[in-house]
């Protein structure tokens, strides 16, 4: 069984929005009860992260530390802003899809993580889709 | 359903190709409408990768951040060669498998990406395999 | 069809653990032999890596790539310990599960390529899931 549900909402500049609750609606619409979950961004300058739900201070050096490893700067060939440039790298470094297993109605990472839709430029409109495969 | 079709050629030295083609010729060929697609290279000093469509520079431009974060240097353990070593260290990093939404016949990402094969040492006979599971 | 599979052990101090048997054997169980396999560990401070089974070496060279890209220090807001607040970044950049291709009972990759789960602090009791969809 196959359910596809997308969710389209405007995000910040450079931020991290949880996505965990659109996820787990998608999961209990979709009636399926163990499987594979992937949600996927299909923008150049977004991610989808899986990341501790301990607190913000893991999330704030997530950005930082992306921030201090592919830094928005001048010198990238794509020139429509050093943000926009940076912002590609940082999609294909963290990646822009995850594969999450769905275990008796639940995703498998629930007890410990949560699920974020990252804009490395922004703010514009983007949209993400939680694609649900299994029985 | 479940269809896996594999491709082989001969990538270019440190290079990034585009098999979105191939992707969309096996997805076309397992007449699967809705479901997951997932793209592997199964060699270590290459990778998958999902990238804008929106031209040249932002492919170097990764091509380059790749090179700075993971310079091709000689004191790596693994001593085939600099590029070999180094592209071990990519592979990991950047991902050598991507899961991927496929909705009504195409891929979710299609308007805004396409699909690199990226081969982090080379040239020499590579392989990669599309396999799509759905409805 | 859908087989899920749980393992648990407990890992070293930022350690790599070869879990390629455990996969294997999952897929084994699972009686499927195209689909896909989705490996997934359900913490923040672990990952789950496909590398080179072409021997120690690499293995060693990604760890220490691993800690110089990202140190663990005491400048994180997270302050756990350096080495926990690290972890959580190292688990984002690497990734946490990977997709997987199973063709004819076998995973794609298993000539060149071993998966092993990374434990970027512990030791501590861990858990990891195979989940194998296909027919």
């Amino acid at each position: 069984m196959v359910f596809i549900k997308e969710y389209s909402f405007v995000g910040g500049k450079d931020s991290m929005q949880k996505i965990t609750n659109e996820v787990n609606k998608a999961i209990f619409d979709s009636g399926i009860e163990n499987g594979i979950v992937v949600i996927e961004a299909p923008h150049s300058t977004t991610g989808i992260l899986k990341v501790a739900s301990c607190g913000e201070e893991v999330l704030a050096d997530i950005v930082k530390e992306m921030r201090r490893i592919v830094p928005a700067r001048i010198n990238y060939l794509h020139q429509e802003s050093p943000e926009n440039a940076a912002g590609h790298i940082k999609s294909s470094l963290f990646g822009s899809s995850v594969s999450l297993i769905l275990r008796e109605g639940k995703l498998y990472c629930e007890e410990e993580q949560d699920i974020y839709f990252a804009d490395y430029d922004g703010p514009r409109k983007r949209v993400f889709s939680v694609c649900v495969v299994g029985d």
